[in-house]
């Protein structure tokens, strides 16, 4: 309701825009230099270091039509950490890369950067620097450091046959409510002819597998605790439970025995599936997004690594055995879903 | 002349993708996970890193009217070590974020990866992660981190008054070598009608300022060489001379008085601007993206460090001196060229 509210980047220019990003992320702890100077400086005791990037782009990552600006901002710090838990490790700094259109509006990129602040609270994550170009479309490319938990990082190679396959939290949940968000606009758009249609998508649990999809969670604590039991082998779940099982096992070498009625579904699939039986499974092997921690771990240890995750908070759950051979979930082969999960290169 | 000229990356796929740019790249060095996991893990025995990020966007920091796509990777690491370099730190890892739409040429990534892989070999950099998205514009959005060479970082600040002010190598020659560019394909247009046209632009003067601008050195060994000096401060020339002075004193909260006639302009600029005096002037001033390093030095101090870095078959000139108060190129206030520099995201 400001003046702000009205103004593009482009009236601002790059000083301008840089300095207001840099008021909101706030003064940098003792000892880095954030912001301001060619590189950022930043103390790390270790021998070694986690190393990522991972990148949002408006229209094919997100889209205003169903997330707010703080929401982009959260996510990219997420995914981001997700990728340093998924090695066992904790992350520690970020920097930014955004792309702007002159005519984003800067109340755009204060709700990112407000998100941005937010989730590097979330996992005490220092944002340590930046770059601004200007580009066709919205941006974020976010790059992270990060130190190990344990002595060594837990690669998505060394699931051995007879370890337990296990994933954090629930399935799912993501994507419903990717659907939800992008129903929830369609049914807005047509409530202008029948009222009735804002009901759709309204409710608790609506609101959790929304908020799934929009405010992801890393598994950081979770990955932390994990360190000390020895994961054999450890991936995040971006692409689906399908895609990234695959690529553990692949990795690994591995087949896998999955039990398909050991899957945590997101118990809000279940109202939203009703009418649609096995539903939930397909948005769980192939919707991606839950950045849950698949992995492996010897049998003997999945009691008490079991406890210590729920210790978190958070659900914990064996799922299957690693196998010589194929991967099957129940009686179906692993490949039944293959092609079914998010390559966005490929023509469609 | 392969069927790979025709190739788009949408006929790929991101994990055929990956698969070929990783191949490109070649295996990592021995205790490195590069590439294939969810991050990166590299060593770097260390109790502090040096991290930055840089992006390049398809026309907005360069043109395939005027270069090829190995220029384009060579420079998105280029520009990245030289702000490694800038606070006198030694580039070490690097991931890369790119931006494609599904209709880019496979030729075009195996290009980028080539310039990348050329630029990385050049100065020892280990290139050990990445992320694909789709975009509606070919970028590159690299991250780096670095050791220190010397004990601390050289900052912006830190210039005192009776510093003396150097430069490394030439300025100007980047951005004339940006207009020959472009000037050359508009005269290449024109001879169409006048094929004496063709002849612009050609000469191993114009190509050694093209090269300036399409193959950026940054001052990497230089950087290594001065920290034994403890510069005062430092900077990398990314937008001209100018504006990099103008930062460079206000973090430092100094003037500066610079003899024009000691600016070490490039030699290709004379030929190039016989009928327009002072044009070299105002290149050096505002044009930008030499990536020399700027920087302030004990007076005592400016023959051995000048030899040093001369060593490296790099000139160094002192330009001037650090005093109270505002800064100055001769008789000129340094506000004289003010708004010339580059905002790219300033309305014009």
């Amino acid at each position: 309701v400001t003046e702000t509210t009205h103004q593009r980047v482009s009236d601002l220019g790059e000083s301008g825009l840089i300095d207001r990003i840099l008021e909101r992320i706030g003064p940098g702890q003792v000892e880095v230099v954030a912001g301001g100077d060619d590189t950022a400086f930043v103390p790390l005791d270790a021998s070694s270091v986690l190393f990522t990037t991972d990148a949002l782009v408006e229209g094919v990552d997100f889209d205003f039509a169903y997330c707010m600006a703080p929401d982009v901002g959260w996510k990219a710090v997420a995914v981001n950490a997700s990728d340093i838990a998924a090695m066992c490790g904790k992350p520690l700094w970020a920097t930014v890369s955004l792309g702007l259109t002159p005519a984003t509006p800067v109340a755009t990129i204060d709700g990112i950067v407000e998100g941005m602040v937010e989730a590097s609270a979330r996992w005490d994550i220092g944002l340590v620097g930046g770059d601004i170009t200007t580009a066709s479309e919205l941006s974020l490319s976010v790059a992270m450091i990060g130190s190990l938990v344990g002595d060594a990082p837990v690669l998505r190679r060394g699931a051995r046959v007879g370890d337990a396959l296990l994933v954090t939290g629930s399935l799912g949940g993501a994507a419903a409510g990717l659907r939800l968000l992008q129903h929830r606009e369609a049914a807005i758009e047509r409530a202008e002819d029948h009222p009735s249609g804002r009901a759709a998508g309204s409710g608790d649990v609506a609101h959790g597998l929304m908020k799934r999809q929009l405010r992801p969670e890393a598994r950081v604590e979770e990955a932390a605790v994990l360190a000390a039991f020895g994961p054999s082998s450890m991936i995040d779940l971006s692409d689906g439970l399908a895609m990234d099982l695959r690529r553990l096992m692949g990795a690994s070498a591995t087949g896998c025995l999955v039990e398909p009625s050991a899957l945590p579904l997101d118990p809000g699939l279940d109202p939203l599936f009703e009418y649609e039986p096995g539903g939930g499974l397909e948005l769980a092997m192939v919707g991606g997004e839950d950045f849950e921690l698949l992995f492996t771990l010897e049998q003997g240890a999945v009691a008490a690594a079991t406890h210590a995750v729920e210790e978190c908070g958070t659900a914990c759950t064996r799922i299957g055995t690693v196998v010589e051979g194929e991967c099957s979930v129940g009686d179906k082969p692993l490949s039944a879903w293959e092609g079914l999960g998010w390559d966005h290169l490929r023509s469609r």
